[in-house]
């Protein structure tokens, strides 16, 4: 199992454009990646605009074909291009 | 539901010692914590040095009484002791 925890920052005033970008591509994840366990977005309890997707994927490959995939493709940019600084990406195993 | 992302870089001659202590936090944790959905510790597929605890609590106060705990107050110092650099934790809700 892989972990991904990507973290971003985005502008206070597009907050909302994020969210709803977001959703339909978690939306999209979850009705099309195989191999998706789970794929969901949280907001930090203090800090409103930093708005984390903290993700499970069953191997390194069903992670591979999700950043290849057509809705990833065309969304993330978009998300990105809302971001106050580049995003913070780790990928994890679980090891305790 | 509470979400945790303590993000940890560890110096890199004490990662084992890291990993030793932060196993028996989990360990009492599972035992000990009410509320405590889910306790785990990851590791940077790509930076052996950062070392994440994920975690879900039920709510802010089953988290408030974790981190009044004996088991955390006695062994978190000693973590931190160990960083690189201060760890990074940020507290989620989930929103997608």
């Amino acid at each position: 199992m892989i972990k991904v925890v990507a973290k971003q920052t985005v502008k206070q005033d597009k907050i909302n454009s994020f969210l709803a970008s977001a959703k339909k591509l978690v939306e999209e994840t979850h009705q099309k990646d195989s191999g998706c366990i789970s794929y969901d977005i949280f907001q930090d309890l203090q800090h409103a605009e930093v708005l984390t997707f903290i993700e499970e994927w069953e191997n390194q490959d069903a992670l591979d074909k999700h950043m290849a995939s057509k809705h990833f493709k065309e969304l993330f940019p978009y998300l990105n291009g809302l971001l106050e600084k580049p995003g913070e990406i780790n990928c994890y195993k679980k090891v305790v």
